[in-house]
């Protein structure tokens, strides 16, 4: 599958190459023809180098922790990947951009790597970009790599959960109810990091929060509870504590690994088969905005071309089969 | 494409016939293999019926909101749908049914239909549930039907997002910062609801609401903001006149039927690939969960996987080229 110029690249990343990294990292963002032979090179499903996603509502201070985790790390000799993930909106731009400055004392340590990723096309793109940018800074022997992400919507929690372990980030203050009455906002952090800890109502916030873990299902898969104050930096070695926990006695690396593989499989599937559909409708109707006309003129409906794909598949499986009997 | 079944059951929608609905409803919710030829023939791209999203954070009084248009549009003679989408959640299950109480005194009057869609495996089929329960309505002649969506996740703004017009529902003092620096959450509504007007912190919302609307490139489609108190009822009229003028000033008819079309094929596209590809990939391992086991047994990764459903695309293609030329 690799041709010798991606087979160079994945060489570089492998080395520790810094601008090989970078230059891997950019055709991964722009969906170059050779990123994925040097995914399939540098993918390892039992890497050792942990993901750590960081999300929460803007405001929480998720680059101030992502700030102290870097430092932390570093402490203890280890290089540090870091995504930052910037859906691009007339709405946020801004206020990110300053939190993004909080970062900019590591921008100068060779052992730290940031790379900011923008929302290119729709946020599916953005989800596919942050999911192989994980695998090739593990491969260049970053660790741990952490994505921090804006908000929570779906799929800001879909792009924190591509990391092994997801550090869920709520403050007091910023309304209990809308912090955690979305639909399972809870079930998506390993970790509930209960930042600004020394502001007022951080008790009543600890035990909504607790109540709220109450109603878990499968109490195994109970997340921890830790406060901290990003700032200060008091609570981040219970922090990092928690996350070595979840690693060796929570899940454990071959479950890491198991379910690491299986989202990635997943989100590449999902990814390929939107292609695969498109391009069935574009054959049949010159292009996808040709179906709605189509459709526009009464000649058709979506549920109809819904079932020709079905339909599609009926008959490439037949023909598969006329196939191997021959 | 139509059974004598199917044909007959569309035929007790189109007639609406009440039981027919439901039992319609319960077949497009439960994938039932008749729901794609029922919907094909009841499909109508120019439909006149309107739907109408409403989305915004828990606490901001969409429920009482959706209660107040169906007063009003009952009073004016119209058949009203309402889809209420509750993903099943232990979070959000129990103030859920205490708020949709409120829509109960409605439950008598055959001029409306409520039906509650529940979250069933992934959020995708939530919403190709929605999508496309709205047009099983539409067919049976109910006008408007109303769309209420839980929080204001990435899953909940497509599910509102698949109506035809999208009122977004703001309150003062829920947090300014949490409501509005969601990536691009103003960019979703039509008309932007604010709410529980007669709140101290009305007047800071409305300029900060306005602001925000100010960076929106594209100021022809930016959204009007009314302001209204669902609770008394005041300000409905003018909200009720902002739709109106939403479809004959904003869009049109033809524009909204283009859009609807639109969004109705990609996800069905997006539905379909998912399958199609999940399929190709069953055929060669068996199942995804096979696939999982060879990635993790170093036999391949996610990325081949990925080259071969893009390779079998191009096989196909070739295939088809072949034929075309016998």
């Amino acid at each position: 599958m690799l041709s010798s110029k991606a087979d160079d690249l994945a060489c570089k990343v492998r080395s520790k190459d810094q601008r090989g990294l970078a230059r891997v990292l950019s055709m991964v963002e722009n969906g170059h023809p050779l990123a994925p032979p040097i995914l399939h090179s540098l993918f390892n499903p039992e890497r050792s180098s942990l993901t750590i996603g960081i999300t929460g509502y803007p405001g929480t201070g998720k680059s101030t922790l992502t700030n102290r985790l870097i430092t932390y790390y570093r402490r203890h000799g280890c290089k540090v990947g870091v995504i930052a993930v910037d859906p691009t909106s007339p709405f946020s731009g801004g206020a990110l951009l300053g939190d993004r400055v909080r970062m900019q004392e590591h921008s100068t340590d060779p052992g730290v790597f940031i790379r900011s990723m923008g929302n290119r096309g729709h946020l599916g793109g953005l989800s596919g970009t942050t999911r192989d940018a994980l695998e090739v800074f593990a491969a260049a022997s970053y660790d741990p790599v952490l994505v921090e992400t804006m908000g929570v919507g779906q799929a800001e929690v879909e792009i924190a959960s591509l990391a092994d372990i997801t550090l869920l980030v709520l403050v007091p203050g910023l309304g209990d109810e809308v912090q955690t009455m979305k639909a399972g906002i809870m079930e998506i952090g390993n970790i509930i990091v209960l930042n600004k800890a020394d502001r007022p109502g951080i008790e009543q916030l600890e035990m909504f929060v607790n109540a709220s873990l109450d109603l878990i299902p499968d109490q195994t898969a109970r997340p921890s509870v830790i406060r901290c104050s990003a700032l200060s930096g008091e609570g981040i070695d219970k922090l990092t504590d928690a996350i070595v926990s979840c690693v060796s006695l929570g899940t454990g690396r071959k479950i890491i690994a198991r379910r690491r593989t299986k989202l990635i499989l997943r989100s590449i599937i999902r990814e390929k088969g939107r292609e695969l559909a498109r391009k069935h409708v574009s054959d049949r109707y010159g292009s996808v905005e040709g179906a709605v006309e189509s459709i526009l003129q009464g000649k058709t409906t979506p549920y109809e071309i819904g079932e020709l794909l079905s339909g599609f598949l009926t008959n490439k499986r037949e023909n598969d089969h006329e196939r191997n009997r021959d």
